[in-house]
């Protein structure tokens, strides 16, 4: 029971340990964490296309969820640049932003999340999430990172552009620049030049001037905050927003709705895949950042109570008026470095959030949208790293081709078609690398009982007995491969009277090469030749002794190679010449 | 030039040693393939739903076109019966039996997988029928057998019944019970109880009967002749076409003719799917049947050219009048039997079968549809082997569950659904299986430098050392799981100061394999651990030493396990308790 219940509700571990120290360093990663949230979390609702508050609620019911559920100590739920850009394009699809159907849809795509995580959480098919493979998701982020970037221009300059591809977009800002709004401009530009230079340029500068890193790191970290209030305050002193500036407006001041979303199968079926990928790569990033913070502390992170956290994150976030959410990479560092020790932070951030929702939404009705689109900007373009594709290059070409792919697909296409493709490509490449396995052929390297490749060392072998290594498990996709290479071989080798399979690297023999063992073991009866094994691991040999293979095979099966080998060399010797 | 002109045409090999020997065995054999196929090709005809005249041409162009581009020297090419059910299931999304639009159809049908055949062979392509796992084969022809022989019962009871899918099927039948031709009933069913006698009891009752064994043989292949016989005289002899029994009916005696493929865009688009499968199925079927016959004499088969030749094959049926063929199981079978020696005897039975279609079509006027429909049915239920269910469910539950899929599916539902699931399903259940790799923990074997499993054996470990084995590659479906697994083991652990990676059992590292392991040594560098590698295979290391990783790597990468634990121990030794 006690085992049960910590399982899938960490919170009765860490609560039991609760006490005064744990507290107060808890408030204060909250207290941290809830200033930097407020402005990102009006930005990614910007992204997602919806309206500034649902950025907020969207942080507050998930935040609470995921401590109860979850298993990392540091993780911040909420918005990310990704999954919101995600979500924009899910709904762009579906009604027009803006609209209540379009709020609805966000609604229903985060509940479906939620079950979809949760589904996957009790049954354990975390595993799934495996088959994104690295290439794959660091060609995603680039490539999501420049549409993002790209779909904030617009904001920066004060026209209207529309696009869920790299192409469509730039067309369509080119096609409007003309329009540009210049006062929108100039404080889209400097907003943005001055976020670029917090992020480098002023932690040194700070610290060449003496002020303690702790300190510097702080500033470092109000920099959204400053431009936020200074852009606000800009625009109220000189009325900027009857001269075309865009601001966010009358934010409703209330504590996050309850929501119900609205079902309708025609619309679930639509939004079916973008459902299952948001949740896949929420997942992927979430349990990553996870992962590295749980290290720093010797802690472990459970992968299927993972999600059942974010599952239960997400469905609070489409009761609660938000959109789809996960663990996000520079909110859960900032609560980590901040000092947080237990989920408890993340649910006094939550509060702090539901404070500032309540209290301060007056407060930001003249915040220029164009300062919001500078911080997503900014954050997004550290998540673009080209660097991936000459790492993978040097490599192994089929990953850079599953990287390039990706980022070719998502600019070019859009974000569903890059990460559906990269993963049926690495999937495939995957397959057919494995499909045509490394087959060395070998022989004894004299004076030891070690067998070697033939091509690359010295070797004594013998023209009777020929010695494969195959070094991959033989399974349906090389099978054949397999056959046809000892069919050729033997074939074209008229004095072969015993073929040795060594089977060390062979981690696993499925139905189809037993099949394909069985054929091999026929067709060289056919030629006169024998079949013996070495070297079988264990498991392998566990399996075949369940079949009547061993008893069909002409040869025998040697625990080891030089074993075979010499009774190999002996029985040839016995047999008169062919 | 001599090295080019072989691989692409064959025949220039065997050509040059073509003498008065292999030309008489190859014409003997001729003759036995020619009477057999005369009521096979009209039977195959029937099932793929075209008239029979098709089943003909169908045998006569293909089989010399491979012989000049196919490498087996006994392959017989031409209808066969999963490739014929395939081209009616295709075909009957498109246009009723009968019409022109039906045997256009199956021109182009033939035509596209020729040509999709010659791009797999000049591509070199083959690799992707190997994604064709053994029990999705198995499972498909059982299945396949079976409908095929359901199909053929309306036949055999002279009433009309549709469906591609078993169940579709019997209920047609069954709703049709009540027409059924009586006359027609006697002559299919004792058409087939003759034939399924023939197959299993002439042959020992001959021997008993003292005759010589190639004598017997022989009466067994001519057996579904003498039926044809037998019954086509019954038919004319007592007018009992007049009282319903379908006949064959007038067959137009000319040499094939000239046909061309109509082309249209959105044929070729709903032909595309089944075109490749048949192409695929119809290639597997082929080369391993190939392969059989190759190794019999020592000679070796060339997969890409094998495309080649079906490919060449298929374009000449679809531009003769034919429909998709292959090299068929039986007919290739008594072809190596009868002694054909080159793919000359392939042509030869092509000039018989044309004497046949020019001459002996009237003859077969009178011939019941029943006899053929009882000849298929006999020979596919030879196919149906349900053992494949229990061998492959005491071998392994993963190919238990392929085997299983593919026969629900193709009964239920259909060909196409049947193959793609299946090739679907096996692959996943491939990747999840490699997805969670067997990771053993190990220990020195006491008194020796071998490393063991410490479930399985008594081994000697030390507190602060942990080295674990993968019995598989690591690649992006399993990098999470080592991270995973490496940290679990490690957080659960306080003393560990250094965990060793046995690398046996790798394989290949892909890149986010390669990534994973970086994350890997970060965090456990976090924990105050180190990470060694042993026993890492050449092909790995040349990889891992074009990147940064080695250098990165806390611990050392050392040719034995012996040494990495030797050191890794001392190590220890230094360093203060912690």
């Amino acid at each position: 029971m006690r085992d049960h219940l910590t399982r899938y509700l960490p919170i009765a571990t860490w609560g039991r340990e609760y006490n005064r120290t744990t507290l107060s360093n808890d408030l204060l990663a909250a207290l941290i964490v809830t200033i930097m949230l407020i402005p990102q979390s009006l930005a990614y609702a910007l992204l997602a296309g919806l309206p500034p508050e649902a950025g907020l609620y969207a942080s507050i019911a998930p935040i609470i969820l995921y401590a109860i559920f979850g298993t990392s100590r540091a993780l911040a739920v909420g918005p990310v640049a990704v999954v919101s850009l995600m979500t924009a394009a899910a709904l762009g699809n579906i009604a027009e932003q803006g609209t209540m159907g379009y709020a609805a849809a966000a609604l229903l795509l985060a509940g479906m999340s939620g079950v979809i995580l949760l589904g996957m959480g009790l049954f354990r098919l975390g595993f799934v999430a495996n088959f994104l493979s690295h290439p794959v998701i660091a060609g995603f982020i680039t490539a999501s990172g420049m549409i993002i970037a790209a779909s904030q221009l617009k904001h920066i300059l004060g026209i209207n552009a529309e696009g869920h591809n790299l192409l469509d977009l730039l067309i369509s800002l080119v096609e409007h620049l003309p329009e540009t709004n210049w006062i929108t401009a100039i404080i889209g530009v400097s907003a943005t030049g001055f976020l670029f230079w917090v992020r480098k340029g002023l932690k040194p500068a700070l610290k060449r001037a003496g002020v303690r890193s702790g300190i510097a790191d702080v500033a470092t970290k109000a920099g959204p905050v400053a431009i936020v209030v200074a852009t606000t305050f800009a625009v109220w002193a000189f009325g900027l927003d009857a001269r075309g500036v865009k601001i966010v407006g009358e934010v409703p001041q209330s504590l996050p709705p309850l929501t119900l979303p609205v079902f309708s199968t025609d619309l679930v079926r639509q939004l079916l895949l973008p459902a299952f990928l948001i949740s896949i790569i929420g997942f992927v990033e979430s349990i990553s950042v996870a992962q590295t913070l749980a290290a720093k502390k010797r802690q472990r992170i459970d992968p299927d109570q993972e999600l059942i956290g974010l599952g239960a994150a997400n469905v609070a976030a489409s009761l609660t008026g938000g959109f789809p959410v996960t663990g996000g990479f520079s909110r859960s560092v900032v609560n980590f470095d901040a000092g947080a020790e237990t989920p408890a932070a993340g649910a006094y951030t939550a509060v702090g959030l539901a404070i500032a929702a309540v209290a301060l939404t007056p407060l930001i009705f003249f915040l220029p949208k164009a300062t919001l689109a500078a911080t997503i900007i900014v954050a997004v373009l550290s998540l673009v790293d080209f660097s991936i594709l000459k790492r993978s290059w040097s490599y192994s070409k089929a990953d850079f081709a599953a990287v390039l792919a990706t980022i070719l697909l998502t600019l070019g296409i859009g974000v569903e078609a890059g990460v559906s493709v990269g993963v049926g490509l690495s999937i495939l490449l995957h397959l057919y690398k494995s499909s045509r396995p490394h087959i060395a052929e070998v022989g004894l390297v004299p004076g030891t009982e070690h067998f070697r490749n033939i091509l690359r060392h010295k070797v004594k072998t013998d023209p009777k007995v020929i010695t494969m290594r195959v070094d991959e498990s033989l399974y349906f996709a090389n099978a054949r491969f397999l056959e046809d290479s000892i069919q050729d071989r033997v074939a074209a080798d008229p004095d072969v009277r015993h073929v040795i399979l060594q089977c060390s690297a062979i981690n696993e023999i499925d139905f189809s090469a037993l099949e394909s063992l069985e054929a091999i073991n026929n067709r060289l009866e056919e030629m006169n030749v024998k079949l013996h094994l070495s070297e079988v691991k264990g498991p392998v040999m566990d399996r075949l002794e369940k079949t009547h293979f061993l008893e069909e095979l002409t040869g025998k099966v040697f625990l080891t190679q030089f074993e075979a080998a010499k009774v190999a060399n002996e029985s040839c010797d016995q047999l008169p010449a062919s």
